[in-house]
């Protein structure tokens, strides 16, 4: 065992070094000492902490924090037994001291582990790190720097590029394809069969899927996530796409440069998102979808409908964000027009008794 | 191999013995021989059956079981050849028949199977099983009488409790914390990276995420969960809490002891759910929302604000559930609310039209 | 190394081949030479591509693919460097070209890799093939010609049919049952405990799950899906079954013959699906339900009632299609609604005064 590898960083900083490592301005004791962070509630003395959201603001007067980052107009109150650096961007600054005392796993070890499985007549650069029990399979290739985690599956004629991070556990099937830098969290699938059948005379008849994944530089992808290979040519998952958890992309989408996609949406087979489309949280979109650059779709949407550039919709079915809101306030006032209408109808029935007490019965 | 782990338990039961088992009382012959339990439905002639629901009453005078457990009140058909026990709780003391008949795997073997890589310096209690194929890192601890499934991966400094239940196929992430009788159903996947990122010129940078999951005692986590590791600190899943299948769980959630969350729920970053809160499946929570204490969210719900203790909300986004009853109503009665105002609008105009015609002109 | 079996085949086919291949009728020059597939967006010189929806027709004239296959109807634009295959069915045609251009990964080994870990006393059948570090554990029974891919847990005395492939890292446990021909694809979770608790003293009861999973012949199980095993009896997947990605399905749950599944629905305990019932991506049915045969559940859908045979429903709650289809037309009239009836109070207030003025007060 190597115990270098094995040392858990945690070197205490000074108030005054934490000014000068975010370059902040310090208020009150540098002296004050600090051996890690954490959020306003859960500090303890000896902790840093940050004030990231003015919605927080009343939680610094009560947080046990020793030294409290914050932005540069905010009013000080008065304590001796605590430090305060103002910054421009305390969320920002406090990522730099997170990163100071986060302890950190020993980094990954080159070279393949003696469990793993790696077919004959695969190179792997010398920098290449392969995880206990991992497999790869034949006519694979793995760029340089790139890690494969313990247990993972990598499939025949799969492509990693270089600097790759996949984790433990994951799943990537035959001739998918990965760029440089791409992260792939525990659990992913890439590469499954989409869900394709035509009817038989005996049930569903399976329309098989011959295509692949393509997934290009800087795409990250959240762990248990899917994205199934296309029936043919590729599904594909553009430059710099980030995807969260538990989200299904069914064959042949295409995902646009720097699109978000949020944990457990579904995207159905075919559909096109542009360039820096945002997707919330378990929304659904139908298939054979054009969604264009830059729309934004409210978590829990339902899209069935191709959308222009720039649109931003929410309910389901979808419909524009402003018309939503009003649809919304609509809704809480059925009780009010349901009254109203009410009203009205007395006083039109009311009328009527009257006019034919005044001027007889009408034809 | 050892045949006594191989063993499957089918000891047969008189009809008397089921109601010495439960505590219940013996109606009709204490002869009958049953070797096993069925729902009403699918049981066959030799199976034990219960009533647990009124609901399913009817299935009692058809069902083929042989002996069925009822509620003290139930009017008990005439017949020979089946045998009734009356019990209070007839769901309860059909579990004690289940256990009874129900065949077990063999229980783990204490010690670590030959194929799974267990780090240098990884100090493991005799009592503990760790499977095929399974991966412990570095600095990991693991307490008396754990079972750590074939092809798990424990990350570095991990530390489980006693008696913990690491189904196959578990991933868990560096420095994450599991307490005692934890148990973690297959596929599930414990501290991954959070999901966050800032703008940046060329896309998307990655913020990082250097906290930990804590998971406190006898929590229960279902099939291809995952939940996150914080930005910094801790997400963390409180005592007695159980969670359900393919339920998301982002960074810097807390859970409050004994919540119930259902499948494929999804809750942001940062929001914090109180004690014995219950959130039904396929809803979503937004980030860094506080739920009170108790709180009942319905399935498939969208809450997008702060709950206070108690509140029980549905639909999405979420309301107090009698407006949300009320709304489902009102929806009801749209076509009503139109047929009454085109009606309204009809005498109105036949007013307008008569009272022209007596007044003349009106200016 | 075995060289054939790394062989990627991509042998080229003239237009004329294509033609008769597909058994369509030639137009243009049957001496084009493709050499692979691709859809009319995407596909380069030297490829087929096909018009498989009306919808898409505007592309024909825009693609690049050399050869294209459409309708016997379509009107043909002139073009000397392209040629045109004219079948009855062009999307049926295009999936025999892809199976010929598509390049597959080598069968599958028969025989149990050195890495794989089966149990003593598990006889296997020569033809099954068990990927690297696969676990078999006692009592398993695996039938001829199945595949059990790299990484998977198959539990105690788990039956496994013939011809079923069974994709890397899926899990099976204990007792459960597959017929033949089943596909399973990766991270697939079957058997786990089914969610169930009962309230005690010190937080939730642990009610034993000591069921099983059947799965029957002809079933495909998509990726990540999870299917839990019963309390007692069976949680039952009949014949011929689809299940695409990230489903939910819990203890006890019944799904009929030739049913299809889209992804990430959940279903909850206990509930009843007939033949051939449809349900939509993301669409939830709460438990204890009957679904009749034939029923569709529109996407996005919530069930939380019975359903009859055919039955067609949509919305949360759900109901008839046709209903519900009014529904969303009311919802985008309220706006009118509201509007109508504020004209409808001024024009009644309007003669309320008018009245006043001529008729003097009234009682």
């Amino acid at each position: 065992m190597n115990n270098d590898r094995n040392r858990v960083p945690t070197s205490k900083l000074t108030a005054a070094e934490v000014a000068a490592m975010v370059e902040g301005e310090l208020k009150g004791s540098g002296d004050i000492v600090v051996d890690g962070v954490d959020c306003l509630d859960d500090a303890e003395a000896g902790k840093v902490a940050f004030l990231g959201n003015a919605k927080y603001k009343h939680k610094v007067g009560s947080t046990s924090a020793s030294v409290i980052l914050v932005p540069p107009d905010f009013p000080l109150p008065s304590s001796s037994d605590r430090a305060w650096v103002l910054c421009a961007d305390p969320s920002a600054a406090f990522t730099r001291l997170v990163e100071h005392f986060a302890p950190r796993p020993p980094p990954p070890v080159p070279g393949v582990h003696a469990s793993a499985v790696v077919a004959d007549g695969v190179r792997l650069p010398p920098s290449v790190s392969v995880g206990p029990g991992a497999v790869i399979e034949e006519a694979a290739e793995i760029g340089e720097n790139s890690v494969i985690g313990a247990g993972c599956y990598i499939g025949y004629a799969v492509k990693i590029g270089v600097a790759c991070q996949i984790a433990p556990n994951v799943t990537i099937r035959e001739f998918c394809r990965l760029g440089d830098r791409v992260i792939v969290h525990s659990g992913v699938i890439i590469g499954s069969d989409g869900f394709g059948f035509t009817p038989g005379s005996d049930g569903h008849v399976k329309i098989p899927q011959r295509g692949i994944v393509q997934i290009d530089d800087d795409v990250e992808i959240g762990s248990l996530t899917t994205i199934d290979r296309a029936r043919f040519g590729r599904t594909w998952i553009k430059r710099g796409v980030k995807i969260d958890n538990l989200v299904q992309i069914a064959h042949n989408v295409v995902i646009g440069e720097h699109s978000l996609i949020v944990a457990q949406v579904g995207i159905s087979g075919s559909t096109r998102l542009g360039r820096g489309v945002v997707v919330g949280g378990q929304a659904g979109i139908s298939g054979h979808l054009e969604i264009g650059d830059g729309a934004m779709i409210m978590g829990q949407s339902g899209v069935a409908k191709n959308l222009p550039p720039s649109a931003r919709v929410g309910g389901a079915p979808a419909m524009p964000e402003r018309e939503y809101a009003r649809l919304r306030i609509n809704l809480n006032r059925l009780d009010n027009i349901k009254q109203e209408l009410r009203k009205l109808r007395q006083e039109v029935t009311q009328w009527q008794e009257r006019d034919k007490d005044r001027a007889g019965p009408v034809k």
